[in-house]
């Protein structure tokens, strides 16, 4: 019989911090059974991917094997981990197990995308287990910036995997699970084969700081502000929403949730018991009575959406609530890379209308929902596996957490999306290397990042583009002029339109064209394109992309 | 006669860091005589400027009354301050003042935009002076971040005005003029009317550091490198250059200066008289020889630009030269808001390497070229100005800044782009707003940011985009059928492609049309655009923006 093994494949969140997709295998070479963990996105760029709705890992190679996929485990309910559950699930199938507050998020998800929400599956914390195939998998409660996060226990005829998942070691988070070292000790107890840890915050060197520490600044500041005072956070944050309504209600506010993905995730938070005693808040409709100084709001926009309240609210109105002189806006939020842009443009608009903007520069207003280097070091000491596979990062976050590991004397190695390690002997081995891409969701459609279409786009972005019209006749004799069209180009300086200068040049190839190139589309085309770039050169200095649509009237 | 006034207008630099460009006047309501303070330039983005080359203020207001404009001083050669010079000075003519460093940079500017570089005229340092109009104009030496950066001494009628340019109080920054406390203190002893000041560094709220306690940091960090190390930095920041090379000689290293821009900075320092004692470097035909552990490379590129030296390097090769494994890559530099991406990317090349990448975390290995917030109250408080105009800086910078001499008893108001104000009283007075918009570069050709080509361009590279060509015959007969071209389109899920259905669909409205519909271009491309976008909707989940060409063979 052949020998099993017991295998670790990122598709994605080993290359980004985002679109995190890992799969598990047991088996027999090449007929291992499998687990997925986390069906995540990320989000789309103007520089990279304009026009695109959401990214997510390139999961064919799953996909392909789905007969041999047991089951799918969702840690925890951030866009990253769990953003593409309904769009994929009608590929992968197989159950999808997850806690509560991420269970009524997975419904919504599938629900969005006309999916069977029957197949998500609640399961408590371990001792709770799932057994599937080969796997025996429990849920490790975890503090994170969001209700009910988990690691995953992932035991196996070749030893236990701890699957940190998104974590902190806060023992005070107010809302989810606080860091509970005892039980961390527990499942390391009997040897840890393999630990695949978060390595986000790697490169921040202090230790990682309590949620419950927050309060009593916000509430300072809160004091502080003479008119109404708003606040922004991530919607899904519920424990920071508690801290910062908390700090309003401390301060003597009338608190007011004006998001509406806020009120969403407060209203699952509630309705799946993870939430008790939230301060009490006021209705909007109410709000309009309290004087302005004693009002807060919780806004969603973060990170500068552009269609969020925060948005809206430096633009001028949202929901009946203006800005004024004198107002407060407090980011108590951590503003992710590439947001640094739309975020200033808030500021500066929130400037212009006289509000003081509060960011979070010395950490007195936001803690990180991820463990820090030293807390990393804590976990590597705690649980002492016999190697660890850093996960979820940029390469360079991979690098640096698996230097840490092997400072600490752990066999690890940078394992980035694509590659294939073996985790069944005492050091991880890299066994194969698969094509690692990326999915887009594009209007409806899916596409391959590679396929071109987004090029095209870009392409255009960039240098503008041209449209030449031809048509022959049945005797192969240009009828009625060439038509060309620009887009995004800019005028020359002179009377006509580019488009007609261009009509002119290409008429004026055309006329000196000989019999072989005119009967030939392949040949025409290349003369018109090379006509058309030549011109948009010499009056305009650009290089437009140029399409030809060349039409034979065919005898009847 | 009637009353002459002061007035200061910022068409650029005042409502964001770059593209300073600062209009002064002195003279009778609308009859003033001007003199502008830097031309510069701002860079684009695929957000908002696609395909842009360059991005400069508007200065259609100065251009039409440049018959009343005097001459243009430069205060530095930083392209946001410089950059437009060569672009713009054909519409401005005046002659143009600047010391000669800055003078040298301005004539390539010059040469490079075909114009004539005898209007650059070199001038020394207070108490040299230009006399031009109403206005007696002298060069402030400040340390900055490029050699030979001045403030101005703007004396006029109405009283003097110092415009700082970007500046830092560094009284040891190794290259160019140290702060020079009893010179500004000489320059205000008479009084200040207005200062108007750099406000880039006022969230900083530990004073600025100088240059000259980086060399020894530097060096520690390179002999701890067992490879090859390799240093980046802006290429005008001579002085920057200059201590990464010393570090790299007192560390017993061969210092090879790589990036092209570099060697023509330093030329240009050398040329000038402005840099001295430069350590030896190593010519590149020569660094073959020597052993990698010995060598350090100074390169372009600490933005993550795509070209510069340090992205073909994490790319693999660069001038003969490759990174290993074990090698240094030093960010000596601090990233600029909107680089983080690219800089990141690069960054995750290098780990991919192998490369160690050590960034400026704590400021050891870095310092800012701005004043911080301690040091702009040691200026307000040294120069007692009956006002203070915030100046450079983003509306939130501005506001901060103004904020500050408020606090300290000095009258003050943000002043953003567009915004006239008379500095002849006891403050600040808003005359006049006007129109301050941008003017992009692209291709060859000036285009106003509000003309509508970048945002066709935008909107192709968000939705794609279709082109419908029809054809009717002398008879208003459709001939030949309907040809579709998409472009940035994903495929339906069908045999067909797009362009086959949307022409399908097209025909069949055709059909149906009535002959009004026919007739009518207009009709009859609103019947085409909604089907066309239909389609789009229904099979792929995208709205397109759609051309349509319709031509008519008119009897011959």
């Amino acid at each position: 019989m052949a020998e099993n093994r017991l295998i670790y494949l990122p598709l994605g969140g080993a290359g980004e911090i985002g679109m995190n997709c890992y799969v598990y295998g047991y088996g027999p070479v090449d007929d291992e059974r499998f687990i997925l963990v986390d069906v995540g996105v990320t989000f789309p760029n103007m520089d990279t991917t304009p026009g695109v709705n959401l990214i997510m890992a390139d999961m064919s190679w799953i996909i392909e094997r789905a007969d041999r996929l047991e089951a799918i485990f969702i840690t925890h309910a951030h866009e990253d981990h769990i953003g593409a559950i309904g769009l994929m699930h009608g590929k992968l199938q197989a159950p999808i197990y997850c806690r509560p507050f991420t269970a009524a998020i997975a419904r919504l998800k599938m629900e969005d995308a006309g999916a069977d929400e029957n197949v998500v599956h609640e399961i408590g914390p371990t001792p709770e287990v799932v057994e599937c195939g080969p796997f025996k998998v429990y849920f490790l409660p975890v503090a994170h910036s969001i209700p009910e996060a988990s690691g995953l226990i992932i035991d196996t005829p070749a030893g236990r995997v701890v699957h940190t998942g998104d974590f902190k070691l806060d023992v005070e988070p107010l809302v989810g699970d606080p860091y509970d070292e005892a039980l961390w000790g527990e499942v390391a107890k009997d040897g840890i084969q393999a630990l695949v840890c978060d390595s986000t915050n790697v490169f921040s060197s202090a230790p990682g700081r309590s949620e419950s520490m927050l309060c009593a600044n916000i509430t300072d500041l809160i004091k502080s502000a003479p008119k109404m005072v708003v606040a922004t956070t991530f919607a899904s944050n519920v424990a920071r929403l508690k801290t910062l309504a908390q700090a309003g209600v401390d301060a003597g506010r009338s608190v007011v949730v004006l998001g509406r993905s806020m009120q969403r995730m407060l209203a699952n938070a509630h309705g799946t018991g993870v939430l008790t005693d939230f301060p009490p808040t006021v209705a909007l409709e109410d709000a309009g009575d309290i004087p302005r100084e004693n009002l807060m709001l919780l806004v969603t926009g973060s990170q500068g959406e552009r269609r969020a309240a925060s948005a809206q609210l430096a633009n001028g109105k949202y929901l009946g609530f203006t800005v004024k002189e004198g107002d407060m806006f407090l980011f108590s939020s951590k503003t992710i890379p590439g947001n640094e842009v739309g975020v200033a443009n808030i500021i500066n608009k929130y400037s212009a209308l006289g509000v003081d903007v509060v960011e979070d520069e010395d950490g007195s207003y936001h803690v990180s929902g991820h463990a820090n280097r030293p807390d990393l070091q804590t976990i590597h000491r705690l649980m002492k596996p016999k190697m660890l596979i850093p996960m979820h990062g940029e390469h360079r976050h991979l690098r640096a957490h698996a230097g840490l590991a092997t400072e600490a004397g752990i066999a690890s190695t940078v394992v980035p999306n694509g590659t294939m390690v073996d985790l069944t002997g005492d050091a991880p081995v890299v066994r194969q290397l698969i094509e690692a891409g990326r999915t887009y969701l594009d209007g409806d459609m899916l596409i391959g990042a590679l396929d071109g279409v987004i090029l095209e786009r870009i392409k255009m972005a960039l240098n503008g583009r041209v449209v030449v019209a031809i048509i022959f006749d049945e005797d192969d004799e240009p009828l009625g002029g060439v038509w060309v069209e620009t887009t995004g180009l800019p005028r020359a300086r002179t009377d006509k339109t580019l488009a007609e200068l261009m009509e002119e040049g290409v008429e004026i190839q055309i006329a000196r064209a000989g019999a072989k190139t005119l009967l030939s589309d392949e040949l025409l085309e290349r003369v018109i394109v090379q006509a058309v770039r030549k011109i948009a050169r010499d009056l305009i200095g650009k290089k437009p992309t140029v399409e030809v649509l060349i039409n034979r009237l065919v005898p009847a």
